[in-house]
Parts: C-alpha cells; structure tokens; sequence
C-alpha cells in the first residue's frame, strides 16, 4: 500500500443517511429518491444563509432518525459548506448540539468529510459520528458570483449550485454491526493548479486533482475500474468529466465511461438549463444519500469509489488574479453480507 | 471515560514543529522564541495574502526539516485559517505538493488539526502528518473589520490579530520513537452561544465553550488543574479569560489560575497597545510552537492541556444581526521520558 491511500483495516460501518434537496432537484431525474424535500429556497426562514442551515440540520436529524439513535448519541459531526467560515455547519452545529470539527473542501467535502471520519471511527474513537455537508443555490451565487437580482446571463461552461444536503453516520463501534455498508480504504487529495482562472470552469480547474486522485488510488491498491461497480465523481459537470477521461487516459488508465457516473452531469436533466450541470458540495451529498448509498445496502452495487472534487478559490484570490487550485478525496464503500 | 473525550492509546509522538511570525510578534515577551521573524507584513510578496500564506508554507517546510525529512515523506497536511475558503492553507499545500484536508475551526483551528491529526496517527494512519495553521493581521483586519487605510479607533475589548504561523509534525508510526512529546487524550468542542453579538468582543463569545470543553475534559478524565503543569487556552484575551475563571467556578472547577496561560494575553506587551491582547489562529499556533513544546520536549512541563478557542462567525452572519458561537478543542500533550 502506497503513502497516499490508507486501509481502512477495522471497516467502520456506514449506519445511516439523510438527503435533503430544493425544488429544483426534486424536478430533476432523481427527484423521487432524496427523503425530503423543502417547500421554497427560504424554506420559512428570513435569509437564504438560515434556510442553508436548516437544510443541514434536517438532514443530520433524519440521519440519527435512520440509525435510530438521538442527537445526544452522536459524538461527532464533521461538516463544512461553501459559505465564508462555514456558517451552515458551525451555526447548524449550536443547533444541533453535537461536538463539531468544521471542515473546508470547498466541493470535495463530503469525501473529505467521509475520509476522516472513517480514519476516527477506524481508530475506535467514535461508535457514532455524523459526515455531513450542504449547499444552496442562492448563498452561494451572491457570495461567488453576482447578486441574483442582477439576472446575469451564464456562460455555458457555468454549473448550477445544488441547493441540498446529506448526511451520513459512521460507526466504528457496536454500533456498526447493523452496517450493511463498509468504507475500505482513504485516498487523501493533493491540492493541483494547471493554471485555470475562469470561476465560471470549476469542472476543468477539478479535472486535474481528480484524476491525480484516481491514478494514486488505484497505484497504491492495484485496482482499476473492473474492481468498481460504479466510480462516482462529485460535480465535474459535463466538461470536467470529458477532461477527466482524457487525463485518465493520457495516464495510461483504462475508462470504463459506463461506470463513470458524476453526480453534476446526473443531478439535473439537460432540460433544466444547467449548463455543465449540478455544482456545490450538496451536490456528491444528496446523490450519495439518495441514490448510491441505498443500493450499496441492498446490494445492487458491491463496490464504490466516492470522489468529490473541489475548487479551493476564493473571489478575492480571483480578484488577485490567482488561478484555481482543486482537490479531489476519494473513499471506498463496499456491500456488506448480512 | 465520557463520550466527548477520546484516549489516544497508542500515545502518537509530536516529533518536530516549527514557528513564523512579524515583527510586531517579535516586539513582545516571546520575541527571542521564534523560529523565523518576516522582515516586514508583505515579506516580498504582491498581496497580504500572499504573504500569509508564504508564512504557513515556511512554517511547513522547516517543520519538516526540523524532522530531518523531505516534504514528499509527509502524508497529510491538516491545516486552515482565518481567510474565506481558507486560501492560506489551500494555496500553500497546492505549493508544498503534500496531501491536504482542509479546516475550519476559526481561531480553535490549531487544537482542531492537533486532535484529527492525532486521532489519524494513533489509528496507525500516517507515520509523518503535520498540523498548521496561520493568521495575519492584515489580512484579518480587511476581511473581518475594516480596511487598514481607514484607520478606525479599536474598542477596549478588541484584540489583534497575531500575524503568524505554527506547524506540529505528529507520528503513528516507526517516526513516533524519536518523540519527547507525546498525544494522550483530545476533546472536542460543542457549538456553545452565549448571545454575544459584539465582533469586537471575541473572548467573551468564546468562553463558555472554553469552560465547557474544560468541564467535559475534566469530568471525562477526572481531572482537575492539580494534574496539570499548565491549562493554555488560545486567544480568550484579558476579558476572556477573566469570564473563562468566572464560568469554571461557576461550575465549581477550582482555577489555579497561576497555570492558566492564555496565549492571546502572553503574546504581546501592554506597553504594545493590543488592548485585550493578541488573536487569530496563528496566536495559539506559534506560541505552541515557540514556548510550549520546547519546554514539554526538555522535561520542564510534563503535561499540558491545549485547547485554543475560536469564534464562528462570519460577516455575512454579523451583518444578518446573528449572535457569534463559539467552539473549544481540547489536545492533552505530555513529556516522554528517553
């Protein structure tokens, strides 16, 4: 095993999940999957900041609800979000009155999240803590982009912030025997920067760190996408994916495009008016609590590689005339037999 | 022992760390302890920012060296800051090429990297993983205040933000045995909110989670300030921490306060117009580096708790009329013995 993917020997299991979408995901192709989904983008509170929040929050809830345990029961939760000093987590966190390390990956997020709660659980420190992450269309374009009131047209390498959430509690305690899921191994991102400064073109500035990721994981455990039922990317969107491919393949890796499924490019339906698609770490959240996680139970899927990228860029170092450096963290989940 | 403090069995090895810091830092008490002292705030560089985060990667780098390695036999790289989408650690692990998670704990961001990273190392996770973080006054100033050039008044209760950085190398592995300082316990934090709504008025939004990480540490490990050489919090200031020894007797915890050293009131002279004292992650990060770990690693302190504290919010939640929470994470360091 290399230095860069670690294995996770104890397989903490994964006990419980929760999505939490907008409306707009509930209009795309997932739409019937997520298990709740908010009325309106302010969802009764008196800024887009507080409704983000309570996203995250609902999601953490249900997840506990799932696992069948309190919040009193959990001993961690690890989240971050887009927002400046991670607002949604940190409040939703006083909230939720559960010890919280806040977390900032940008997009990669979740899998960061995932990563280091499945090396704490492994480590037999928590028999329950909570990975969660959340975004939400209308904080993030007024803090990245332009106020929506101005109406600003979108280039068409431009991707559409998810409003949405996911939660998922680990267990590297008793608690994991009711795990019909396990996480295998951890591949830490290496932070990579070919130079893109356009913020409207996250998918290309992401490509990079994701298949950086991609070939380390699979060098330092000699697997390859026939040893995967699914490798599943975060919001790549269609052209961070078609790079991808490339970079995967001018590396030497066999593509199996099938099994290549981004979350981004999956999210919305091309009738949506996305552009390159879904964006925002509740993007890889909700899809992975939606969709993939409940068919890794059942066991449709026996093996995945989760990796969700993210575009470490602020505006002010955009404005500096930085370009922007991505980070992509993978983990493996696998099916576990009753 | 209770559910917020974990035991760190395996006792991970801090075997190196390294401190950077400005010249107003070197005007202080602690002047002569430095490692490294930037001639000036941009230390050649375009921009404030740019200058801290070449802080953060000098800090890094000699940390590594002090360890007698390369930075290509560091694993991990758990580090944050102050800045939106914490660019200063982002930046300068896209430039020291070292696998990186990204945190956000604001001014609690060093004990948080301590206490992951330790419970990484003691899962047998990382041989070499390093723990940083950074902050710079002017930087700081324009994002969370008011732009230098403006020259507003300061209030008594304000702090300055130290400019500065601190990098801890931590090892599970065969590295471990060259330790003299060793990890032995970690507690995190809960999202506590008192009211406080007054940004220039940090210590006192974060007390009550320092008193309350103290309390939970306490009664998990029964344990009291007997047992300890010193109690260093990170930045609580003069009024924070006289409401941190308020709200532990309180709680009927008995303060000595002759080993309550709060980095924040130590860093800087009163004759250096600080008013409450020094702030930012970077405060409790290069006085760790610089006073506290030495003297732990010659047997002159024997065991240390460390708990750096920092405040959640962000402008954007000042502005929204929020109140500010605060988070407290708790690292037990002890001397080992030849």
């Amino acid at each position: 095993m290399g230095t860069r993917t670690v294995c996770l020997t104890n397989r903490p299991g994964v006990i419980a999940w929760a999505s939490v979408v907008g409306q707009k995901e509930k209009d795309g192709p997932y739409g019937g999957q997520f298990d709740v989904v908010i009325p309106n983008e302010l969802n009764g509170k008196q800024s887009f900041e507080a409704a983000e929040r309570s996203i995250l929050e609902t999601a953490v809830k249900l997840c506990a609800q799932h696992a069948g345990c309190t919040l009193g029961d959990v001993q961690m939760l690890l989240a971050g979000d887009l927002l400046n000093q991670i607002i949604s987590a940190g409040f939703a966190a006083r909230n939720l009155e559960i010890p919280f390390y806040g977390l900032y990956g940008a997009c990669s997020t979740m899998s960061e999240s995932l990563s280091i709660g499945s090396m704490i659980a492994d480590g037999g420190f928590a028999d329950r803590l909570i990975c969660s992450t959340c975004s939400h269309f209308c904080t993030a374009e007024r803090q990245y982009r332009a106020p929506l009131e101005l109406g600003n047209q979108r280039t068409p390498t431009a991707q559409w912030t998810v409003t949405g959430s996911g939660a998922v509690m680990l267990s590297g305690g008793p608690a994991a025997q009711q795990a019909k899921i396990v996480a295998t191994h951890a591949t830490c991102g290496k932070v990579l920067d070919l130079g893109i400064a356009d913020q409207n073109n996250m998918g290309a500035a992401m490509a990079p760190a994701a298949a950086d990721t991609i070939e380390a994981h699979f060098r330092d455990t000699q697997r390859g996408f026939d040893d995967f039922d699914l490798v599943v990317t975060g919001d790549l969107g269609h052209l961070g994916r078609d790079l991808l491919i490339e970079l995967l393949e001018q590396k030497g890796i066999a593509v199996q495009e099938d099994k290549l499924f981004d979350c981004g490019c999956q999210i919305f339906s091309p009738s949506q008016d996305t552009h390159c698609g879904g964006s925002g770490c509740g993007c890889a959240a909700s899809m992975l609590c939606a969709h993939i996680l409940p068919r890794l139970a059942s066991g449709e899927l026996r093996r995945v590689y989760f990796m969700a990228t993210g575009a470490l860029l602020s505006p002010t170092s955009t404005m500096q005339g930085e370009s922007i450096p991505g980070v992509a963290h993978a983990i493996v989940l696998e099916h576990r037999e009753a």
